[in-house]
């Protein structure tokens, strides 16, 4: 296995930083092979949660809304931002009581991503919750306005297929959930 | 179901821009209940594509590299970005050959997304590759020293499960390969 040795930051500048919302910086790079890069860029964004939560009657809680980024109504997994030095895991009980009402003792990572392999984009990290329940109403204080809605998870793989899932970090959350839950004893290879 | 008005721009402004690479705009947008936000951010990158490659030996076509916003090695689908007015599946069959030394004749889509649901960041396209054969060399000309793997989607899934499959839009495209080569089928909700 190759070793492969990291690139090296040789200088670091902020080109744009609207605190806490983005901040870009402009790296100049030096490769192993001693090529030097610039610019290379790094874009921080705000970490956030998505939760595939599913009820005892193995429906997923999905919530259907207009994204400013997406730029019309999809089917979205709950999720949020992270306030700062937020753990995750809490991160993502706050954010599925306050934007479905909806708690679950079972929670489990499905893991911890980067959005952008180039230019990092922030970080988000995706859990699974099983045997959610409703509690209370939603109160999420968000800007969107949101529909709730609960779809089996298979009805919902054909929703990304028809191309009513358009968030990247829902779509990952419903397909890995869809391979946690089965195993992946279905696949055949 | 609501009907979910879109956002109203009132006005946009770029405040940094390094094209090709990077633009972001400060938004000021009205909500349909009259409310005015500003800034709301879009940031535009590229688009991308990401190939799931299944050979006829039913293992997937991997790439071991060190990436900048991943800031270590770690496992990816081969990817790229769109050259401009690119056709995404011409992208997708062009960089797989450059990435791999592999093509296929059987090509699906799996889906098209938005990274980020708030700033957008760009668009991944992502697509399904059955029966791949090499038939080259790889000969990518890319920044990233690569060390190509041919690996069972269910090991695969446990390694995105063990964290070594760190790009968001990868582990999408492996978790969303394997539940359209299932058919969901093992998904018993």
């Amino acid at each position: 296995m190759p070793d492969f040795k990291p690139w090296k930051v040789v200088s670091s500048q902020v080109v744009y930083s609207a605190p806490p919302y983005v901040t870009v910086h402009s790296h100049t790079v030096e490769l192993p092979d001693g090529r030097t890069i610039a610019p290379y860029f790094r874009i921080d964004l705000r970490p956030f949660v998505v939760m595939a939560a599913l009820t005892s009657e193995n429906e997923i809680v999905i919530c259907r809304q207009y994204r400013h980024g997406i730029e019309h109504a999809s089917l979205m997994l709950p999720g949020g931002l992270l306030e700062p030095q937020e753990d995750p895991l809490l991160a993502a009980q706050r954010e599925l009581r306050e934007e479905t009402g909806f708690v679950s003792n079972e929670w489990e990572p499905l893991g911890h991503f980067v959005p952008n392999s180039n230019y990092r984009c922030g970080e988000t990290f995706i859990f699974l919750a099983r045997n959610a329940r409703q509690v209370a109403q939603p109160e999420s204080g968000d800007l969107e306005e949101t529909e709730l809605i609960l779809m089996p998870l298979t009805i919902l793989l054909g929703e990304i297929d028809k191309g009513q899932v358009v968030s990247l970090s829902s779509a990952a959350a419903i397909a890995l959930a869809a391979a946690r839950l089965t195993g992946a004893t279905g696949v055949k290879c």
